[in-house]
């Protein structure tokens, strides 16, 4: 298959960690419910192309996202080398129970920037998300468990029209002070562009939140996410989270509201000489695999260009 | 309609202009003869909204460019303000007394930077091109036409793969040269990544051809226009080509070939606070009613976004 050019660029990281969400966040968003061995063989792919970082599953209610319903028993089938680090997203208490008793060693939970949207995902207040999280980053902490926190609707929310960059970061430094490792900032809508990705880094910085901490979360539903993920890459980040094949994604006009498709994404990176440790070629074929699983084609253009 | 949140970022151009493609290279690629009325309607829609160049037709043979034979009676039945640049593409001396015969005031002629891509595209090599150009050039400025160059093919041809910058910039400087007032810097197959597109402009102002003349030409096959077009921004770079509504690419999976859609384009400089002079509502709606008449979905994704 063909490779990009390879001509670096000043001002770049050496090296970027993907943090792979297709398993989760991709297939949540799938309509179609996919069988759990299905699940487990694309996996096993995405680790076997490179992928380091896969956030696995959910434990969210079965009755919110059914796509996830077969979560421990995924967790049972799944047989990951030691060195991967296969995180699941977990709501709340009773999520961390089930997380905990299938002995998984990281956990996401997902905060909300806006009052609306913590109301209608969360069915709480933007102060009152924490009542929820407090107890459950603290016991999963205790149990050794590593916790990232999402923050969603970073940049631009449904209801709120712009959100206010200091409210983010407040929402955003909680989740530290409670003892998340990392922070992965949501363009839930894909609204965002440049300047807002870099002024918000930078208030995180100022808030003493260092980029360190920071990963990008871009949707591509106004076609921004890579500029928007350069534009972060340029400002220090080095973790980037995106959807293998742009899973969750819709490839028909009407609905491309998915997420950064890894291949998009490593495209860049290769050309611009820095490190994913994934091999493109083995990452295209899993995607191709997977669509072949769900009938429907693959929304990334990388994909589709090298094996359409 | 949503307009993006504006944060301004440092080192990018307070203005932008955008050379509109897409009633030339986007109907070009599109499947259907759209009928002359229609065709002169959308480019009225497109002035209206707000786009101050645009490039109307080409004065190819009607036997390779069907879609575009009727380039005199668009030119005819359009009604522009004088304010408005309207360029024509025109192949050489035989297209550039069409041109003239149709009052143009300014035209763009395409050259390779590639062996293969001259051979194929223009029956020729990459130094005798330059036979047709001159005197199509030459008679050009002489009648008191401005005169645009593009540069096919200048990060990678599927033929060749990797295309030498030293090659891209000497048939560039050549055009620059005969007297063509600005370059058009084509990814042609959609490959490039950042650190090539900083290097080439780099190059081309170590040969003494200024980031002023240049502008740049993104097609979005590997999802990399819109990264590819900011890195060019961060040169220096002020004048970008786009496609109304993606025009010419495919919303499907099979063939996302298009040039960068320009409300994509829109929608990060508006972010960004540049000035383009564009109302993007109304490109929307203009892009929307072009998408009925060829009764196909919009590729764009701000027009899915804000449209759908």
């Amino acid at each position: 298959m063909r490779k990009p050019q390879l001509v670096r660029a000043d001002g770049l990281p050496d090296r970027v960690t993907i943090y792979e969400v297709g398993p989760r966040d991709g297939l949540q968003n799938e309509s179609a419910i996919v069988d759990v061995a299905v699940k487990a063989e694309f996996i096993r792919r995405l680790v076997d192309a490179g992928l380091t970082t896969v956030e696995t599953t959910s434990f969210v209610h079965p009755k919110w996202v059914p796509q996830l319903a077969d979560a421990a028993e995924l967790l049972a089938a799944l047989e990951l080398p030691d060195a991967v680090r296969a995180p699941v997203l977990v709501p709340n208490e009773r999520g961390l129970d089930r997380a905990l008793a299938a002995n998984v060693r990281e956990i996401a939970i997902f905060a909300s920037a806006t009052e609306t949207f913590a109301a209608k995902n969360l069915n709480s207040t933007l102060d009152d998300q924490f009542a929820m999280f407090t107890p459950t980053i603290q016991r999963a902490l205790s149990a050794g468990l590593a916790v990232r926190g999402y923050v969603s609707m970073c940049y631009g929310d449904p209801w709120e029209g712009d959100v206010p960059i200091d409210q983010v970061v407040k929402v955003g430094a909680r989740l530290v002070e409670l003892g998340c490792h990392e922070l992965s900032l949501g363009d839930t809508i894909g609204v965002a562009t440049p300047g807002q990705v870099t002024a918000l880094i930078e208030a995180f910085a100022a808030a003493g939140v260092g980029v360190g901490k920071l990963a990008v979360h871009f949707h591509d539903t106004y076609g921004q996410a890579l500029a928007n993920t350069l534009t972060a890459l340029r400002a220090g980040v080095t973790t980037v989270d995106s959807s293998a094949g742009g899973l969750g994604g819709c490839p028909y006009a009407e609905s491309a509201t998915g997420n950064l498709a890894t291949e998009d994404l490593i495209w860049q990176l290769d050309g611009l000489g820095i490190e994913t440790g994934v091999d493109l070629d083995r990452l295209v074929a899993a995607s191709v695999w997977m669509a072949g699983q769900l009938g429907k084609p693959p929304v990334s253009r990388v994909v589709q260009a090298l094996a359409g």
